[in-house]
């Protein structure tokens, strides 16, 4: 975790997007996140689960919350997901007082991460073009999949 | 499902709040959801699960919504709730685009529910007796659970 802020986002990314990778080759939907203590220590990594579990409920941030087991405080993590957070995950984010968010990109979808910040949250868009990328292909080739997972009617 | 629009809203929340009493039984937190379709059949039911399963991610909404299976649309269903949801899963209902949220009581804790209402979901709070007695007596006993599960430090 050492050098610029950048560098030092650009390694929390890393994370997440390791995560949405792995539910891509899994036949899910490309979208990882992971919690982390300001200090740098992962907490919990998750990814969409829609596909592989039949879990509407299982976003990249809900499921890096899961794993990141109880706590009785978030003020002092961080949220590092590929994509600008939905009003579901950014509710998680207010709700639990998440004092960070950190998102690869708001390009493909742009969630709730405005209201976050007018609500006291520090987010930190890094338009990072694997994210870009992997949602663009994805959302191409599966379209019915993603408006589900977002909850659009086409 | 026959009678008044009250009658049958109290026969929704019966659902829900069979769950918050299975939840307290089981020594977890007494909130208990339910999702329905607009003709009255049950999609989904589940209690807040923090103690049961560890998992900080499984809010009363939460679970009900992850057991109603994964769905291409959610604008004919009812989320029907103990208790005012938290901005995590107000978050969920406006995300989905839910159409109607039933609440059993709105005293011992206001979440999101006036923005879902601002955001044109239809929001019906029924202060309802069992349900402020059930998270009264649970937040005297159990106070630090209670504002771990609402993200809150004391």
């Amino acid at each position: 975790m050492n050098g610029s802020p950048e560098r030092m986002d650009a390694d929390l990314l890393e994370a997440a997007v390791r995560e949405a990778r792995a539910g891509r080759a899994e036949g899910g939907i490309p979208i990882g996140a992971a919690l982390f203590h300001v200090d740098g220590t992962l907490l919990g990594a998750g990814h969409n689960r829609r596909v592989q579990d039949g879990d509407p409920s299982m976003h990249a941030e809900t499921a890096a919350f899961r794993n990141a087991g109880r706590r009785p405080t978030y003020r002092d993590t961080i949220m590092v997901t590929t994509l600008s957070p939905c009003w579901y995950c950014s509710g998680l984010v207010r709700q639990f007082n998440i004092g960070r968010v950190v998102i690869g990109e708001a390009r493909t979808f742009h969630g709730g991460h405005d209201w976050l910040a007018e609500h006291g949250v520090a987010v930190t868009v890094l338009d990072d073009d694997e994210c870009v990328g992997m949602m663009t292909e994805f959302i191409a080739a599966e379209p019915q999949l993603w408006f589900e997972d977002i909850g659009e009617t086409q």
